[in-house]
């Protein structure tokens, strides 16, 4: 598990591109008085060493029509169904995050549906799965923090 | 809260971005046979309209040294406290998201640490917060699912 | 607490009433082969004695634009705050029903909201009256019964 | 889900009707200066519209003998069997709500019952239905408020 | 349900029984300046009304060697069971007391033990019971008190 | 702590008068073979001993009005207010028992009432002994057992 | 379960090897002038007497590799399975400590793994035993007192 | 916290001093095939370097008069107070282990008492520090497992 080794220089060109993916490569280049070769060579190197796993876009799920949002705690009946059970999970798109998790959940997972009803059938579909044997639901009446650039960039200046 | 309509094309190109944001915008074009302007078009509107909010990076936690996961449950002394307590949780980097719950907590949050003594002091500082009467928190033991592409796909394909 | 006494007469006249309220007094005479004035002279005596303690329409909250039903537990300070607190709940009209009630809960409280947005802004209200430590929401997926008539022919029957 | 549009005649209307169901069109009319007969196409198209449902009388519990309130939480071995057990519970009618619920419960319901001995025979009626694994019981203690007027003339200001 | 009518005669006799079973009825009698005969007939007949069901001695437990008091709450796997394992725990001389509960538990009874091992030997044997799903146990550290005197001369009293 | 020893002649003593404490010694004495004095002088002795701490009457609840009982956990502020409030319940009759306990009630007690009303009365006094920071209620449907007869027996039978 | 009569030289010597076990019996002689004979018998007797069961090193588990300290709570399906289930636990090394508990868990065992990843798999390794229904984990973020020697120092000042 | 790393030879010397901490050096030397100065200079090395915190003696805490085991979890008022209670915890020689943990609890600890009563002393204690908000108790009614020689030959075999 040892640590890929970033330098300073990747650290400010992952500083960037945090904020914007799409920032040209020149641009970089120019800023950090490196050419524009360098800074593909060493995103490059980034994605073959995986730290860099790809890139996505930030939508506004609300305009969507997506502004519910749920965790859901499952307690399986038995552990040793965990993996088949997150393999029916993934197969539920409207689940974006699941964890195998200590205390009273097998599994934690967090859902995002256009409203109530919707949410009462993806829950639904959570709980018909084998082997599933209960769930909790917990509703978030508002999503005031979802940034992880501000933990990335502490992890930068940490390095 | 009228939703933005997004049209057929616009919804081919967030497909195509949603997978790599950095897809040139001429590739896009190629495949959907409109012209680069277009997209160019396209994409400034919803940008403009706020359903791009942004792109970032997605990056290996585990190979940057932060392997630990952890949601907290907050319990404020007051509810009126809510919006004070958030916006020190938004000054530790290493909350990623916060909600405000129903349910036994009064606001809900996940933390990435680098291990178990780092999960410590982030946990003291919120409890630290004026206004934090408690807090409980869950472990993860493994991120199994971390995926908005099936969502986004999903959304794409209902509109 | 002496009950009152219903004779069968009493009984079919509250049973024809609570299908319609409006049912005409006269239509009820026809039906139980006795004059309108009896009709309206039992009614009257049932309304003197507290039993029936008025009429309101059922409405379609759903379509009223209020689809959202939360049940709120509410732990008080202390309980000599109780007559208080109900005071200020009174004052807040999406508040349908609250209890006092044994268990974790001091009081327990039905509301309806309009979304999860409103039902934030209801619950925050709650939760800031003096003398309310914590709040715990559940949240309705579904109503899927709401019917006092079932019981009513049931205790007509009975008497 | 597009609301039905009411005008301020319709809520006039609705205004006076919540506290008297029995209120004559006539006097309706003459307070609003319009004709009965409008007062009756406008009171037929929100029935036809199913903003009216019905019309019922508010019964004294107590005085008809039932004193006795409790709130069941239901757990299910399976929420595949919700609906199932939701029209079991329908064949009781000392069950007067129920909801399909998020968080511990599957199914929330409240009963009306003559004493704890009555109460009893209910909640274990409901512990036999199959596919319930188990019940939860709260008592009320005193029904505080139950009183859906304040919402009502809540509701009809706000539109 | 009918309240058996005590008058104040009846009541002074409880007040002193209750005391002491063993006072004499003369004793009884010099202090009401009533004759033996008429405290005979007053107990014979609140014994036949079966207001009076026994008499029994107060024993120290903890010097005939029962020291440890815990409370046990029972989860049933099916509430038809209640029957049947009440009748199994009413072989168990160990369990002084057992009630049929609203809340968490199907059955909560408290028993009497030598010491730690004791405890464990009985709480096994009820979890052994079929039709006992789960139990949980709250220990008694020390019984402050046990005295049903003061409820009956309140009760007395009232009357 | 070391036990009053009881002899084969004690213990049949104490197993006669379990059953009715108003047994004549006499009646005891031909039973056991032995004199009446003997049997004096025995019961004499396990009172000096504080074995035989009293008598008292098995009185119906029920039939004296009191059909009502509830379990009462209590959560205090600190324990140091432990003996205080055990002062405070012990002058409210209608508290039977109390229990100082492990888990997570400080105490535990059992109250009987007359009825819901009631119970609300005196649960509302023990909430507002300073000190006690909440309770919960669990409520009885049915006293299954309530029997010490057998335990005694069970002790007399090993000693 | 009569005690073994430490006196105070025998103290005296325990007192001295909790500190150091490897202490040489002739300096314990010397500094209680005593012959180092006397210290021989008196320590075989203790270990005849099964007072000392052996010595131990105490090693620093995060020098090891182990620095992940989690205690489990297991529920069982029925607790005749116990002494099963202890046998299972038995085989897996990790698990240093488990009770046979009151509460809510049959079971409580404290595990030492590396890491989040080698814990899960001795939870898991849990779950799968025949017999366990369920497992609640909590995690230790700091182990801040394992100490039994001031316990054996205030047995010894106490006896 | 790079780990010291320790050879096959230490491996084997821990392996037996594990068994029995006053194995002369010889011996060990004997079995090794190695002279008893090298036994003593690696025993000594992995002194100094912390892996070996020393040795303590394994008594029967039951034929010492402590046989009542708990586990008792600490809710503080906040936690920044968490030193300072551990600090006085750590003047209680009954409290022989403590963590700082995840979860419901924020101080979780194991205590050895003599009986009930000197438990509820000792419960009382804590609950009385500074800081200390409320306690929870589980009892053991059995230790069945406390070992950790099997954990370190695992260990040294993994090494």
């Amino acid at each position: 598990m040892a640590k890929f080794k970033l330098d300073e220089v990747d650290h400010q060109i992952l500083d960037m591109l945090i904020e914007n993916t799409r920032t040209p490569f020149t641009d970089i280049a120019k800023k950090l008085l490196i050419s524009a070769g360098t800074v593909h060579v060493r995103v490059k190197k980034m994605e073959d060493a995986g730290i860099i796993k790809g890139s996505s876009l930030t939508l506004d799920y609300v305009k969507l029509g997506y502004s519910f949002i749920a965790y859901v705690g499952i307690f399986l009946e038995k552990t040793h169904q965990t993996k088949f059970v997150l393999e029916r999970l993934n197969q539920i798109p409207y689940i974006t995050v699941a964890h195998i998790t200590t205390g009273k959940f097998n599994i934690f997972c967090k859902i995002r549906a256009k409203d109530t009803k919707h949410a009462k059938e993806i829950i639904f579909k959570v709980d018909d799965i084998d082997g599933v044997s209960r769930t909790e639901t917990m509703i978030s009446l508002e999503e005031s923090i979802n940034d992880k650039r501000r933990l990335m960039h502490t992890i930068f200046n940490d390095l």
